[in-house]
């Protein structure tokens, strides 16, 4: 297996500045003024090879693949993200692997979508509704810039009034009221599918446990996860004095055909 | 696209009871005494529909595909294991998509390595370092019966000796002197790949950060992830009294051609 | 001023073993079966210096003055306590200093009054509440021990019908039901004074934070407080895998006279 | 007893406004301009009666008796405060009680000394030490500021180099290099007496336990109190998205006479 060592015609590529920030830019666009970056040409990205440096104006980027990481950093964003540390949970407490089809409500900024659909890759599939065709739209920007909108469905759809997929490996939903789309979640799964709510409140917590239990699921869990930085200096480590305080509490369940 | 709903010849079922414990068995087995649930006959299992109940003995399963929770949960342990918090960390952070090439070390009990190897499919290959063979020879067995052992290659080899794998996409370190592997590492890793370093102590992250620092590398970063699981009861919610206080620091860096 | 360097008739001493249990003996009771301790004659502990050694049977002790740790870790425990974390932040909260008059209900096995009658010294009072005739005679037994009996004052009497004090400077409420007393505990309090309820579950947090919003209270606020010990250990330093995961949130507010 | 239902002259007030802001004037003061409340007489506030409000200017304040909190809140700042989660361990760890001898090295603002003194009472005694004048001078302000200061001997010295006072009941360092005033601490301390530090980094963490270890000290532990808020909102309850992410490490330690 050879690898594409060199930035080729078609890619995005990551820059990163030395302050580490991200800027996704793909070698197709035409001279423009790229925010954070300058007035440039794309196209004179090409050839350079990756991990290499190149100076645009009075800045220096070094020249990446777009991974993970960074298809998240440069996102644009329009409403308030899911974070890196929650997808993580996501993807390993809904075992989302590569071929699986997932269902994912609302989009928001495509921050979620971004991660789903690099891991279940070019065989799998994201179908992703929102009732806000803005964000659809917005969205649709982001997974363009990182390559993964080919994998992903696009649908301007309320999930509390039904889930048209169905033998879903996994659903995720990510709007105020959760409760009202999980009758249709169970029936939209496969059996052993998981179920994943994120949530800020307590309140929300509570109302999706309480409809996810009249329903056959099992393993019902909620965590919250807490990043914490650590600053190694000069004179020694300690944690990062900014942290932050919440982001929202997930809550896992896997469906089963029925209880008892 | 047509799902396999219903328990085949040759897979391994995830019998699930209701204390939530998980157990591994594999329909090619023959009839023994399978620890946690009795003396049957695997065989029996085939036909019966993922999702159901079976009742063996005295005790009741759910019949599930085998999801990475499960893969984890009815994993026999050997070694101290990495976290699913932990790998799921490690997942987003060092990019680890479909078809990418990771290497390991050590492999412990190879819970990281069912996490890496279910993330990067059939198309991707996990390269797992230890130099203790009974750790080689038990992570075979864990990985065997998950299913995943066709995409990982297990070497009895010290990472810190040297690496013969080259333009990896990344490489994660968890021994106790990750120190001593990094410059091996920076040179195996493809430009844009990610090193990461698991290690309990503040000094090991320490010692690891300083040698990453002498290399090019850039986005340098330690974390640690808390969870917390909440117990949403009848009379109300609450944090779990139960919590592991530390499991290990994460330290990520990501490989460049050379800095100035 | 000259202290009091060697054990007196009548003290109570902080038996510490080398594996930093602590009992606490009175030098007036008579030769017995100490448990952890064994047989001796609490006598012959009078005039050994303190921070001196002495050995009883087969295990050696540190003798020290009972310090506000020792009388906890030392206290007979009946009921669920509240911590040294918690009751450390009610006092600093809540302004219990030298002099003023605290109450609290219930009293449990005492520890919060043992810390509160420590603060506020022999010029001050702490009235513990308890409708539990039985915790109230195991807290008596351990305010005994710990020679703070005398600046409190128990009733076996159930807050939430009404609270006989005034002007009182504080209340700490760690009952089930805090928001049925909330109403007397306004009046009961002097302008200024500091209202504390002790809850573990969210759903008591948001009935008090209700119930007190309907009374002229400011500075309402809610925290809950996590203590992380570290191990400094030879090869390196890391938090303890050992971690309480909760004990209950504090919520403080203070009376005012009315609001508009 | 009765108590002073109302604003006397030489009170100092905690003026509150409804941002929960907090103002500290003193009766005795002047017509002058005050930050944040607008220009006025001190005088005025006389014969109010505590608990009620006064309209200076466009602002509305309540009238409150200075507790700890107002004096903290209220505290001008020069250096890094110990904040109130931490003094809050240290008061009871160290076990400050009414008439207790207490020296804390350095002085900063002098919000550690506020919650010292404000503990030990008139009966006790604050030995505050710093090398540097400013910072004495500064502290000086606040504890007259909060009545405080005449249970406060601030002295302009360096503990490294020595401690002059005996037999104290506490010590508590601030400073970058507690390790090299432990020596002196063992000696100025009583038997059973309380050594602390408060440090920002692991590494100053390790060489405060090295030294500890080093002299006759017991029951030597390190912590770190992580608060959080709760948000009590009308649709629900989460924990604050604001959060300190670090203050610093409480290391604690007991003198006894000697260790074999």
């Amino acid at each position: 297996m050879t690898k594409k060592q060199s930035i080729q015609q078609g890619d995005t590529v990551a820059l990163v500045d030395e302050k580490q920030r991200v800027y996704l830019i793909n070698t197709n666009r035409s001279t423009d003024k790229f925010k954070g970056v300058g007035v440039f040409n794309p196209k004179d990205l090409i050839d350079y090879e990756y991990g290499s440096q190149k100076t645009i104006g009075s800045k220096t980027f070094f020249l990446l693949p777009v991974a993970i990481p960074d298809a998240l950093t440069g996102l644009k964003r329009k409403a308030q993200i899911i974070l890196p540390k929650d997808s993580a949970q996501i993807i390993i407490n809904c075992s989302i692997t590569p071929g699986k089809t997932v269902l994912e409500a609302g989009v928001g900024s495509g921050s979620l979508t971004t991660v789903l659909s690099s891991i279940v890759g070019e065989t799998g599939q994201v179908i992703s509704y929102d009732n806000r065709q803005d964000f659809i739209d917005h969205a649709k920007k982001n997974l363009t810039t990182s390559q993964l909108l080919d994998r992903v469905t696009l649908k301007n759809k309320d999930v509390t009034k039904g889930i048209s997929e169905t033998e879903l490996d996994a659903i995720i939903l990510d709007i105020p009221n959760p409760w009202e789309a999980i009758p249709h979640a169970w029936k939209a799964l496969t059996p052993g599918g998981y179920l994943c709510t994120y949530s800020p409140l307590i309140s929300q917590v509570e109302q999706s446990v309480e409809e996810i239990r009249k329903h056959p699921f099992i393993t019902i869990k909620t965590v919250e996860l807490i990043e914490r930085e650590m600053i190694v200096g000069e004179r020694g480590t300690r944690p990062s004095f900014n942290m932050l305080g919440h982001s929202g509490y997930l809550t896992f369940a896997r469906k089963i055909l029925k209880t008892d």
